[in-house]
């Protein structure tokens, strides 16, 4: 269904035609000193000058739009995660400052000047790199999408966290700036047998992983800044991997070494974690590719519908296999579906904005959304997924989740059939 | 001239096949004992939770890395203006906390419950909107730069700001969230005889402009989000008008009222203020558009080169006409141009990057960009505008700037001829 212009000029007639901005809102708490025709208090105030902040914050009032975390869900902060408040946030770009974190043994804290970066196994000449040196190879600048392999993985038992927050948030969006490491390894040259690398983190966990050398040399990076400045230390400052459309496991942080071999190494973080447990005792290892996936960011748990009429309902898409193609969103849980809006720009494996218009009366809703990539794959219900995996999983639930909207207009995470 | 690969790994070569980046540095001051095949001081070390920053923040080893004011410059620092340090900054996306402030009574503090939006005059229903009522209406995500019309002003009469943050940092880029002009006052009609808009802003300076009605139909926006957020306070919270492709004066911040007339309102910031000044006394007014425009951001005089060889010469191009086509870059003070990559995503009335790998041996450089957007229009030189203007001006240089590279690295703002 294309917008219909005259659908949201009858509704607001409905409102009355003007001034309705005072009336539609039952819990309006604005001050009437503020409102027009009177001069509101904050005009006569010389307010702050140029140089009182020379890196800016948000307003106090924006204080709820943080990261949050959920203190029982791990045993320390330093080996935990937190969640980005998409259910706050507009447009692709998550400002680095709400970035959600997951780190195995906390932030580490790197002076750049002693950075290096090491390249070592079956290559032709081992190397070492500063950040001056990476900045010798040519840059490029990428948006791409990070996601935990975990996100949403308290969801395949049940709607079980009432949040935008908490069941889609370990996602983000950044323009990267780096180096591809098909460059950077040019120089050390690479020996035939050179299947697999190592990527090995230098904070107190150790983090490592095994990537296979086709998706290093296909479209990986190293990179020191996101979003234009440097990178953020709880996202690896100086330097970290990144690992287009793949888990965010393996996106390295605080990279210190890349070592070539032959076989992957098998790691912990591949082998007792990051693996799909099935039912019968086996698991899927190397699940690495993050598919196609959307959340409804309002109406959402945190933002329930303020009045009746015409609502913008908005979301986000992304797959970690290449461009979102089509988004459709349905109010019935599932029976009929509308197209939404894509927003440009449309980019590879980076996170896509979509919006619906629609016109609320009052009745109950169950949103959906299903995202659908340029490779034709298409989001899945949660039950086609434990088809085939069953219910031991914690990663990789790309599922259609549901926003049950009350007739009050509370919103809540609920699981249907 | 396209890239060569050749010509990287050759200068490369020269410089030793392994481990060069311990040895290309003259003030190399890392310490020894951090470096491989050591264990770095900062692996041991828990570090930081994921409950320590909710909202977080750039490593301490970046605190150079801010807007920086020119305290001579204007009498206050409530009205005055401070810069963006594009010689730190990669990619298209300026982050929030170092978006340049202009301010002409410092920051109004407005809470959002309390903000409305008046729109009268020349309409068919005067109306009111809070925040949420402006929400109702269809949304835009849109990247664009900013640009003051005083940016680059102090060099009309020379080279006389020694960086390129003070020199051409008054424009940042982000992507904003709002709602078009043209979808808002379908609700409130137009009477024919409206020609002209009063944006009138609830800071204590009561800024005001006119903008002709074609502009505002055509691609203006009110908007209350800027890189997923809420607009910063310095930045117009809880929203401002975009007046995308002209000058920022006009994109009114803490707007509250946009009054339809059948001229110009002739206010101060159009008349004695954000006028061009020539040689005979008159005053070319109403020129709002910011032409195509670009800036070397490294090598710069805060980024001198640090070693021979390879660099990556990066810089920033932009066109409040359009897309920018082109960008050429020449390191002889205008004899020879190559053409620079460009980077995806090419968007409207946006900062472009583009980047230029190049080979340098020490000697002296003249490193000089050249825009050109898709009108056609080619960005000029400094006498081809003061031949028009003369050199009363304050606004609107978009001239070639040329970064005068010393032989020990050093780099200079210099003016030819």
């Amino acid at each position: 269904m294309k917008f219909s212009r005259r659908n949201l000029i009858k509704s607001l007639a409905a409102l009355g035609s003007v001034g309705f901005s005072t009336k539609v809102l039952a819990q309006d708490k604005s001050n009437p000193n503020n409102l027009p025709p009177n001069l509101p208090e904050w005009t006569p105030d010389l307010g702050a000058g140029v140089d009182e902040n020379p890196y800016g914050s948000p307003s106090e009032f924006e204080s709820n739009v943080i990261r949050r975390n959920v203190p029982w869900l791990t045993a320390s902060s330093q080996s935990s995660v937190n969640f980005t408040p998409l259910q706050d946030l507009e447009g692709i770009v998550t400002p680095n400052g709400l970035c959600f974190e997951r780190h195995h043994g906390g932030v580490a804290e790197i002076n750049p000047t002693d950075y290096r970066l090491m390249v070592n196994g079956l290559v032709n000449r081992e190397m070492i790199f500063s950040i001056e040196d990476l900045k010798r190879f040519p840059q490029v600048n990428k948006f791409y999408f990070l996601e935990c392999a975990a996100n949403g993985g308290m969801e395949w038992k049940g709607a079980q966290l009432n949040g935008c927050q908490y069941t889609f948030g370990m996602v983000h969006n950044v323009q990267y700036t780096g180096v591809k490491l098909s460059d950077l390894l040019r120089e050390t040259g690479l020996k035939p047998k050179a299947k697999w690398v190592l990527a090995e983190g230098s904070d107190t966990s150790g983090m490592t992983r095994s990537i296979p050398i086709e998706k290093i040399l296909d479209d990986c990076l190293i990179v020191w800044a996101m979003n234009g400045e440097a990178l953020r230390p709880e996202q690896g400052y100086p330097a970290r991997l990144v690992v287009p459309g793949w888990e965010g496991n393996m996106w390295i942080k605080w990279i210190r070494r890349l070592e070539f071999g032959d076989k992957p190494y098998m790691t912990r973080e591949e082998t007792s974690k990051y693996t799909d447990l099935l039912t019968d005792g086996k698991a899927r290892m190397f699940t690495w590719v993050m598919e196609a996936k959307s959340v409804v960011t309002s109406p959402s748990p945190e933002k329930p519908i303020l009045y009746k009429g015409t609502q913008q309902l908005r979301g986000l898409a992304w797959s970690g296999k290449g461009k979102i193609k089509r988004v459709d969103v349905s109010l019935d849980g599932g029976k009929n579906w509308r197209t939404a809006q894509l927003h440009a720009p449309i980019m590879t494996k980076s996170l896509v904005r979509f919006t619906l218009p629609f016109e609320w009366r009052g009745e109950e809703l169950l949103i959906q959304s299903r995202a659908m990539d340029e490779t034709g794959y298409v989001q899945p219900y949660i039950q086609d997924l434990q088809k085939i995996r069953g219910k031991n999983s914690i990663y990789h639930n790309n599922s259609i989740a549901t926003w049950l909207v009350s007739k009050s207009g509370k919103v809540d995470n609920v699981r249907l059939g």
